[in-house]
């Protein structure tokens, strides 16, 4: 294999599949980035985990054919380190891979392995059927939920996203069983029907790829992702690459059953102030719960919080509310996460009993909810 | 005891104090801050690990006497809470401390304990002679030196710095074994004698104040520190506090016998193309060693390297050298710490043998050497 490619549009590609190269596999191949020469033109990388992949190609003015796969943090280090401008790369039929800058003299020897040796990426099968998705929409359906996603990889069903495309309203659910967040957007005059459990790392992975590609298209929010799901991967496809993950085979929880129909009580509060209170009572809360008290009366709420190693803390904010006292403890981080995905100036808190959920929307929107599950304190 | 401070005054000392209580003591008492009412409009602050001592000073209204010590991080994540203007301060008889914004409700409480259990700090000994030093000069000093010092805690003679003030030259050498730097600094018209060795944590937090006191000042360059050797300890006053240190009982290495005093071969480098070409080979080195390979001949300097792991690394840059063919190996990273604490565009290499150290200087400044332990490659 021999070819040149410019160092910037490398760096990128290299960079977006770090992510995905797995470094502490036992499949050495899976740390790799595989470069395979497709036609004279162009050079396609890839990586992969077994469960992700990502593949994307750049210019290259190719002089021989082949392939071969190199270290993915090594490569990375080594394309940030080259000179602005044309790299050449050339890979030896041991796998041995040149990288050096024209016009300069620094140069990198990698010891790879044959490209033979990368397992294949899955593809959708022919006529698989694909949907179009603005990447600003997906991105907001990331941005608003994937925060209430459990860490917790031995749940499945907990650690991964619900995504779901009913008529023409487009849906991203998550909870980790503390709570849960709700977001919809209604793509006027797009029929579909999906529905997909798609992993956390998948997500962060799939949020990177919103984040970088809008940029790229002039900031002018009509760029699109294809959405294709076939087998049991879905491929999402944008911005000049491929990202597919397999998805999650396990019942996602039944989240209509979790969200109260109805709150007794209804506060109006304003986020700022909220978040900027819960964030100043909260470092004195205990760090095993993270609790702290709301007490609302009168217009005001109080917050509260107090830890056996380091006192007490309180603060207050005005609130719009004029029925019975209320008293509810909380985990302030979960509160936070929710009121930070959000912009609009106030809230409507939803509170029934002290033991029952409390839902949480912006004042004017309904496409959003959350759910937060209460603790005793 | 009962006051009020403006919180940028208090954030400020209580930042301060962060580097020298000792958060994993066996003295509980040592990771708090104490804070001591002096007179009707003065607040004291002092921490202490029992080898350094920090102390300052905040304007107070007080309204009641006394002292009190609380957790030194609490206190900070505290007070950086609080809104911007007065925060009014009480602690109970047992020592529990109420923290206040004027007017907000955002308040803390702290468990603290009674002023009397922390320990009496170092005083110097009346008449005790005292330097003036210019915190320029100082923090020069630091700046081109502090990187050698050994950071071995076991090896008390390596893991300090050797203070010299000698006629009216003041020096600052450090070695850890493998490197020595030294820095002199002519003071006209002072003349003085001081020999001290200062520990690491001590050398890092010299640094800190010196970086923090110029600003202050209006970054003329002529603010003062006055330092002050009494007993084993010795204290540093400026910028509105005084830091003291438990001085190192130890030999410093006899360091003018490891400065080569002629090196047969002077080699003329451009410092920024050197320092880029290290960094750049330098990743491709081994991780165990760091090593990379100089060659020098007709003009050109060839860096390499290469690890079993990661390949080789290779690139060229032009000195100014017409004398006999050198090879010879160095770890990297001791030519990085010194080109990166340079300013000059050139510096002077100094080589004889592949076995001899090797003499780095700016190009036109006699105040600075580093000398650099040669590695086989």
């Amino acid at each position: 294999m021999e070819l040149t490619v410019t160092k910037k549009d490398l760096l990128k590609l290299v960079t977006r599949m770090q992510g995905v190269a797995e470094r502490k596999s036992t499949m050495p191949v899976l740390s790799n980035v595989l470069l395979a020469v497709e036609g004279p033109n162009s050079l396609r990388l890839a990586a992969t985990d077994l469960y992700l992949a990502i593949a994307g190609k750049v210019a290259a003015e190719v002089s021989k054919g082949g392939s071969v796969a190199v270290p993915a943090k090594d490569l990375l280090e080594r394309v940030k380190m080259m000179p602005d401008g044309p790299i050449r790369i050339a890979s030896e039929d041991n796998a041995t891979t040149t990288l050096k800058a024209t016009g300069s003299a620094r140069r990198y020897t990698l010891r790879g392995m044959p490209g033979e040796d990368f397992p294949p990426l899955p593809v959708p099968a022919e006529g698989a059927p694909t949907l179009a998705i603005e990447v600003d929409v997906l991105r907001e359906l990331i941005q608003k939920t994937y925060f209430s996603i459990s860490g917790d990889e031995t749940r499945a069903h907990l650690n991964s996203a619900l995504f779901e495309w009913d008529g023409d309203v487009v849906r991203m659910v998550t909870t980790d069983g503390h709570r849960l967040s709700k977001m919809e957007v209604k793509v006027e005059g797009r029929q579909a029907s999906a529905t997909m459990l798609i992993p956390l790392k998948a997500i962060l992975e799939l949020r990177r790829l919103c984040d970088e590609i809008v940029p790229e298209q002039g900031k002018d929010g009509r760029a699109q992702i294809q959405i294709t799901q076939s087998g049991s991967s879905a491929f999402f496809q944008g911005g000049g690459s491929t990202f597919s993950v397999k998805l999650v085979d396990a019942q996602f929880p039944p989240y209509s059953q979790v969200i109260p129909q109805n709150s007794d009580k209804k506060v109006r509060v304003p986020r700022g102030q909220f978040a900027d209170a819960l964030r100043a009572v909260s470092i004195a809360a205990s760090e095993r719960t993270g609790g702290v008290k709301l007490g609302i009366s009168g217009g005001v709420m109080r917050i509260t919080s107090e830890s056996p190693e380091s006192g007490d803390g309180f603060d207050e904010i005005p609130v719009d509310y004029a029925g019975a006292d209320i008293t509810i403890g909380f985990n302030a981080k979960y509160f936070l996460d929710v009121l930070g995905s959000l912009q609009e100036d106030d809230i409507i808190l939803g509170l029934s009993g002290e033991l029952d959920p409390a839902v949480v929307r912006p004042a004017s929107e309904r496409n959003f909810l959350a759910v937060v599950m209460p603790m005793r304190i």
